[in-house]
């Protein structure tokens, strides 16, 4: 374990508030907001009408289409790729100013792109690829030659990863980004994350924090709080981020946009910074996060079809199966019919009771799915509890000794949210005994799975499972006490998208009275629920399929997201 | 780390010598040899006409036809299930008393089991599934039902995987087993392991040594030593063994039989006993073993048609593509012209130079892919050294505690060719250190297969790489010293096909004059060959094809066997 650098504090302060003022100042004077934004406790959503006041016409037109429509304007010769991209720059150059949610800002790069990719469709008379003039937002874990890549770490500015002489600095690119641009998408931004990745909001010293463009008195979610605030500001159509824990899926529930945390394997992480890079006892993935389910996937169709099981080792040669996503919509079609669709409902995980808006969305899907003739199962799956257990463990297989290490490089101090305490490292031994019992957990699970043929008379398993992605709606800055709602999905290596459902309304969403709490836990998150403040804020479920089952799984949202 | 028991040695050397006996006695009388083998200076090959001798001719006939030929005699109604089992199980018993070769007889269950697939058969008028009456063989460390396993390890005998009240034991089935009897094959026998399994070579207290059918001076390699011997001795049509370093493709070239190490996922390792269980930096795979590559692809073809991604947590959904297939065979009908197939040759792995058997085999492999109109180019990968490295790392990840517990459990002594040294754990941070340097080997590997597109004029990389399995033929006992041919393959997770090639002959064989060594490994090596010991050795090589490309490899190794 690393000791602190024995550093002043206003070297890394210096430092970050540099940083800080650098990406500010990568935004065009032209777009630069002079006026103090107003306290949250005045203006508490900057969406809709609050960003439109500052955008023309034309930007909104765009900019509220999503990444298919987009593409349909793009690839046809619509619209330009220059207007797309200056349109998005400039809403997410007004997003980042209203909830810090960007690391990097090369807007003109950007632009310039855009200019080659116009010149191209003129001389070529076709796209340059199926994401041509599509604007692609990044969380800041991707490298991008030419652009600084900092994961939130004071001590990761001006290096490739915290090295300064690394031979990588300034010229990495990470796989993803080499088949974006092959893809013909244009790259503008990266988008925050919390300092360490561990955590479900997003806070640093360089961005600070990022707030919930829906309700800011609460949090963006995280990891990739960035892309959660950015998209759902529209300031970005699509983008990826990264999934160790429920890092997609929170911050797309928490602001109302969808997120598809694929099984690992579908999409190349190769070349992407990480925390804790080389524990395989639960692999972080790549996934996309978009406002519309079926502009994730395009995303994730797009980037399969430049195979990357070519140029990543960890991924799968798993093309695109458009024999498992039309088997799907022929069930669709047919709903209704005793031959239908089956899904399952967690109503709570055995720990934890989600609050009234999440407990309400849960019932607006179950009435949605019985309404459509669908069989709706209860859940009775082997323990989460001991599945979040597991998760833990494989989060803290070195003590934290990574995490500590890149904070010591700066010496900037610790952010509640987002440390790992220090602790011992497992050695093998004992990680091979953790191995051992998530692979039996999986296997109980898959069993338990299977078993459900019994019971949804359509003579398979459920189709999918619904459940919330958090006890809460986006929570209040300090109060993320439990994650086994996504980890379970980690643990599993399970494909789960995160649909938007609702928002927390305090007319229809008043505080229970309970006393029939599940754990401790259960109780301290009961009392968290303060209506008055989750008012307004999105709340999102997830519907988790079958492992590496994400053609099926994304046919099923975008059906579940038109009936809802 | 556990201290041995402190144990008389009469007590455990009495275990084995019982459990020795118990296998023997397993045997029929009518079976049973009463005359002593003669010394291996007397008699080398106890295969072909030596081992015909004690058999019918229709037994002959049906031991001496592959699983192919053989399904198409028990599906069609033609020979039945229990002629079939009957004439394996007296090979098989004949085998053991050769060779040492299997560790549990089951003989009886298996003819009962035979029986009801005839009555199936009469019943129905169609065989129970693919492997209808097919015998399959199983190395020692799948569990079947009211069959005990010990994987070698005294302290395991009347246990399960060494706990005397575990509630499995006895009751205990693997899935690949479960798989198997839906197929309707016909288990019989489970087949020698070295103890600890971490060997090429097969040896343990219980049945002691397994020796080498074709020249019992020699070794019949490992750890699936006992499936290749019995398999070349034709008491077994195909069966299952397992590779975390070359323990499939290892005894397939020293017998000279077929063996397939499949990319991991394929098929299904649930519920096996293993060594190391939950070590997952290299992940030890199920793979076929048979006397005919078109026999590997039956085995392989037949588990996945029962879907093991449904049972097995870590099974890949991957059914059967036969387009991959299609694509390969509509390439070898082209052979010779400027769109056939390309291969890569690699020569010697930059540390040991193969014996002059291993060296001819090449050579005869590169005269007949030129005859056929192949290009052919040198392989300089990315260095196997490290690869070497890296994988031993792997395998001693706990410094050798799993190993020594159960060694500890009898009390029994080490044996010399099995045992890991006692050493240190690593921690989290080196393990995934470890696991850091392997994505970047598998990726500087994954780029260098890539680039030799540049090479081949076919418009794609290379399209099997041909190497040797080890520097020698099957090897003298305690002479293993370099596993890097094989291991190299297992750290970058490829699909690789063991093909039996040629014998060693003295005659054209002859010693080297060399002094250019490689390495002091190298040295050592090359002063092991004996072209007299080694005389009538079976020497294998492997072809390797690019990660989850099982269809295609195999598709490729039938063509090379047909035309050498």
């Amino acid at each position: 374990m690393m000791a602190y650098k024995e550093a002043s504090p206003s070297a890394w302060e210096a430092a970050a508030t540099a940083k800080r003022q650098a990406i500010l100042n990568a935004i065009p004077a032209k777009w630069r907001i002079h006026d103090p934004l107003p306290h949250c406790t005045e203006v508490r959503d900057v969406t809709g009408n609050y960003i439109r006041r500052l955008l023309t016409t034309r930007e909104i037109e765009i900019t509220e289409t999503d990444a298919v429509g987009i593409i349909e304007q793009t690839t046809s010769g619509n619209w330009t790729a220059v207007e797309v991209a200056e349109a998005f720059c400039h809403r997410a150059a007004l997003a980042h100013q209203f909830v810090s949610c960007l690391h990097e800002v090369f807007f003109e790069a950007a632009i310039e792109t855009a200019r080659q990719l116009d010149a191209y469709f003129v001389k070529n008379k076709k796209p340059m690829g199926p994401l041509h003039g599509l604007p692609v937002s990044l969380k800041d874990q991707f490298h991008v030659r030419g652009i600084e890549t900092t994961m939130g770490y004071v001590g990761w500015i001006g290096t490739f990863e915290g090295q300064k002489e690394d031979p990588r600095k300034g010229v990495a690119e990470s796989e993803l980004v080499r088949e974006l641009w092959n893809l013909g998408a244009i790259l503008y931004c990266k988008t925050s994350v919390p300092v360490t990745l561990m955590s479900g909001e997003t806070a640093n010293h360089i961005i600070q924090y990022t707030s919930n463009p829906r309700n800011r008195h609460l949090s963006s979610g995280g990891s990739s709080g960035g892309e959660g605030a950015l998209i759902a500001l529209r300031g970005s159509p699509a983008g990826f981020g990264t999934d160790i824990g429920g890092s997609i899926r929170v911050p797309a529930a928490f602001n109302g946009v969808y997120g598809l945390r694929p099984s690992s394997g579908r999409l190349p992480y190769e070349g992407a910074a990480n925390t804790m890079d080389g524990q395989n006892t639960i692999l972080s993935v790549v996934g996309p996060m978009a406002t519309t389910p079926r502009s994730l996937r395009l995303l994730l169709k797009a980037i399969i079809s430049q195979e990357p099981w070519n140029y990543d080792p960890l991924a799968l040669e798993l093309p695109w199966r458009d024999v498992l996503e039309s088997k799907t919509r022929k069930l669709i079609w047919q709903s209704g019919t005793s031959k239908s669709l089956a899904f399952a409902i967690m109503r709570h995980d055995g720990v934890v009771q989600p609050h009234p808006p999440v407990k309400r969305a849960l019932y607006m899907i179950e009435q949605t799915l019985r309404r459509q003739g669908h069989k709706v199962i209860d859940w009775n799956p082997p323990s989460h509890e001991k599945a979040n257990e597991l998760a833990h463990k494989a989060y803290n297989l070195d003590g934290g000794a990574d995490l500590l290490s890149h904070l010591a490089l700066s010496g900037e101090t610790p952010i509640a949210q987002c440390l790992t305490k220090a602790g011992d490292h497992m050695n093998a031994a004992e990680i091979a005994k953790l191995n051992v019992e998530k692979r039996q957990y999986q296997k109980a699970y898959l069993d338990y799975w299977r078993s459900t043929v019994a019971l949804t008379d359509t003579g398979r398993p459920v189709d999918g499972l619904f459940c919330a992605v958090a006890p809460h709606a986006a929570v209040i800055p300090g109060q993320y006490r439990h994650v086994g709602y996504t980890t379970f999905v980690n643990v599993l290596d399970y494909p789960s998208v995160a649909i938007p459902v609702t928002y927390a309304d305090k007319e229809v969403d008043p505080k229970e009275s309970r006393t029939d709490f599940l754990s401790e836990k259960d109780k301290e998150i009961f009392s968290d629920y303060d209506p008055e403040i989750y008012d307004g804020a999105p709340v999102g479920l997830q519907l988790v399929g079958q492992r590496l089952q994400e053609e099926r799984l994304l046919a099923l949202a975008e059906y579940v997201s038109e009936v809802l």
